[in-house]
């Protein structure tokens, strides 16, 4: 028998959009018919190795896990854990590879679920590394758009609010393109906007259409796809920016008013203040969806890492 | 399909006396026939949400799921885990309704759960929400004396020790005033007798027999089942009245040798000092058994909840 | 009926020899045949009480417990958990038994586990008790040994690094020394020789061969078995002795030319520096497998404690 490659899911990139695909078919079967998959993981243990605490994601794997007849064990805090005192990255998942069948890694340092794949015996997913990746979330948001819009042809996708340092809207932008999304619109104050290397990317590379505005206002008619996420004051150069312009980057039914009936509005959650609580009961509003999909997409990529689906 | 109304335990009062007699009855059923309810929660998901620390209470939610064939995903202490920062109750409960089937919740912050169980598409188990309620000890209290004593009608129940702060103590005697409890000793120092709203409440809506002394022994013959607490010196007015008076509500031999020899003696652990060792090995010392019947009628609980009993 | 002593295990002498030998050929069982055992423990619970963390002894005995279809409950810090705040052990461990079937405690005081198993109503693993005992690590190394060598007679073991406060090495002596072992090396700086105490009682008890050196490179050609351990800076009276020494115990490639093709490198981990990174690739090293190995060995533990083999 000639051993297979063990798959690991790091970065998007690591998936054909045909895979791609697939996975968001098979969390649409497992969203449907769940009981079909309640024993699929039977006898398997998913590791969750959280080097910082990030509850929610951990959460929503274990539920995964388990939702699929799996076990889960690991540790959620590296801080009151002894598993980072003087051992390398390198060792731990060595030991690790001999108590479970698949792992997940969350880990303040970008590169580290990278370098644990290379020694691993077992399929490693990254749930975050610093800044750079969550490719977990990027699956999470195909799916939900999927669900909504059956495809991703011909969809004006606007994000708004910080478009500069948000890993989640850079990691949907690049994974987006390479489906044939119409239009992207970005919405952002002029100190958050998308880094020119990624624009530059997304013009040379996938010729998309970009448009880029300050308000929502200007735009709000003519997105189907609207996905916010949160400003930090510590963003802005001074207070005052910040004071001046806050309000504009708080969505209220007010903004909404003049959207599309069909536009759904997402968000990676946690949400602080840029969304208003009354537009929590908008039909257009998907965003607790979006993070119960997240529990179905994690099952898909669980079972085909393992091999299992 | 009219969707039924979700059901929480938030406070005992939730519960008519009809519902705790069957949710008694169950509880009794699963404590001699646990195999016939090893299966009943399989496939079903209990969320811990434990904003702080309370081990003995998690770990007997998680047994008690287990116990039943389901599965455990949440998190022990707030200050460790990423949940709270930030993000409201009604937000993390809206997220963990679409990875579990039904939550715990332990919050520092009176009227917590209440409001999560506003915002949850899951049942809550309100599982202590700061010096408020904590009905599942409740519900432990009501099934030990059950279990020994048969009925609760024509007992007579004495609380000894804090009877001012413990809400142990105030939950208990309210929902005990509901059955016909033929009386109630209170036996504590002056500092700390229950309160006068309390006592003027079971005189005038439940017509009880109360009975208040400072020293157990001028009670302890007519006692059928007797609740001890912790009394903290920290409540004392000051440390001269604490010395002089502390022996007198730590149980002992001694104390009991006068008592009716079917007498039960309760506690809501953890014990410090206020009962001797040398007690535990009297049968009349119930409460390590009482903690061990605390899983039993969180499995009722869970069962009823999830409608699955 | 009459009730059959509860067993536990708190040092490597609870075993004779031929429960030791029975408990690794259970293992090696499991090992071979895991699904045969898959389900062994079906509706079991394992607490894991760990008063100080330990992730890679926690996640192990987690692993097996799942591994054999149980389910487990517990705390991996007693300082985030509200277990340890003025309850005592006896206490803690009376409301445990209440909770889950079989109990495995870490804790910083020597002893602790021993006067848990005194109160509990369930079997207790000690996992760990100050710089006292870990006897599943030995289990562990018996297993790991028995595995490559077949049996224990006629084999030659090194102990490399700090003889003087490792209590893994102190305990895995003393228990091959129960074996008919032929030899023990002793390799280690002048500071960190093994106990005189302990050498004695192997001299005269046991009746074993013992060689001390200084430099495994007067040994290595004779080595069947090398157990290296951590050397730690603050063992050493002053950094000069430290610096100068610290070389000449760190394993690579070079100083295991002349061993023999079949000698086994093991190591109870976490390594920090003490075996060269290049040497894991060597098929002589199994301390990763050694790890891999402690989860079966704690199957056939738990398996047997619980009286389900």
């Amino acid at each position: 028998m000639i051993p297979q490659p063990i798959k690991h899911l790091i970065e998007p990139e690591d998936f054909t959009i045909e895979e791609l695909n697939t996975l968001i078919a098979l969390a649409k079967e497992m969203y449907t018919f769940p009981e079909k998959y309640s024993e699929k993981c039977k006898g398997k243990i998913l590791a969750t190795l959280f080097y910082e605490p990030s509850t929610r994601t951990r959460l929503s794997f274990e539920s995964a896990m388990l939702r699929l007849g799996g076990k889960t064990l690991g540790f959620s805090d590296a801080n009151t854990s002894s598993v980072s005192k003087g051992e390398s990255i390198a060792d731990t998942i060595s030991v690790i590879s001999g108590y479970a069948d698949i792992a997940v890694m969350r880990h303040p340092k970008e590169g580290a679920p990278k370098l644990a794949s290379q020694y691993a015996h077992i399929p490693i997913i990254n749930a975050g590394d610093g800044g750079h990746q969550h490719p977990t979330q990027t699956l999470t948001d195909l799916l939900t758009i999927n669900m909504h819009k059956g495809s991703f042809e011909n969809q004006t996708v606007a994000f708004c609010g910080d478009l500069k340092f948000g890993r989640t809207v850079h990691s949907l932008i690049k994974t987006l393109a390479r489906y044939n999304i119409k239009k992207f619109i970005l919405v952002s104050p002029e100190e958050l906007t998308l880094p020119d290397s990624l624009k530059t990317k997304l013009l040379r590379e996938y010729n998309v259409e970009l448009k880029e505005v300050r308000f929502l206002e200007e735009v709000i008619e003519e997105i189907d796809i609207l996905y916010m996420t949160r400003i930090q004051k510590e963003r802005f150069f001074n207070e005052a920016d910040y004071n001046r312009l806050k309000d504009s980057y708080i969505l209220d039914l007010q903004k909404i008013k003049a959207a599309k009936e069909d536009m759904i509005i997402m968000h990676p959650l946690p949400r602080v203040n840029e969304i208003a609580y009354e537009v929590d009961a908008d039909p257009r509003a998907v965003y607790f969806e979006q993070a119960k999909l997240g529990v179905y997409i994690r099952m898909a990529l669980i079972t085909k890492l393992l091999g299992v689906e």
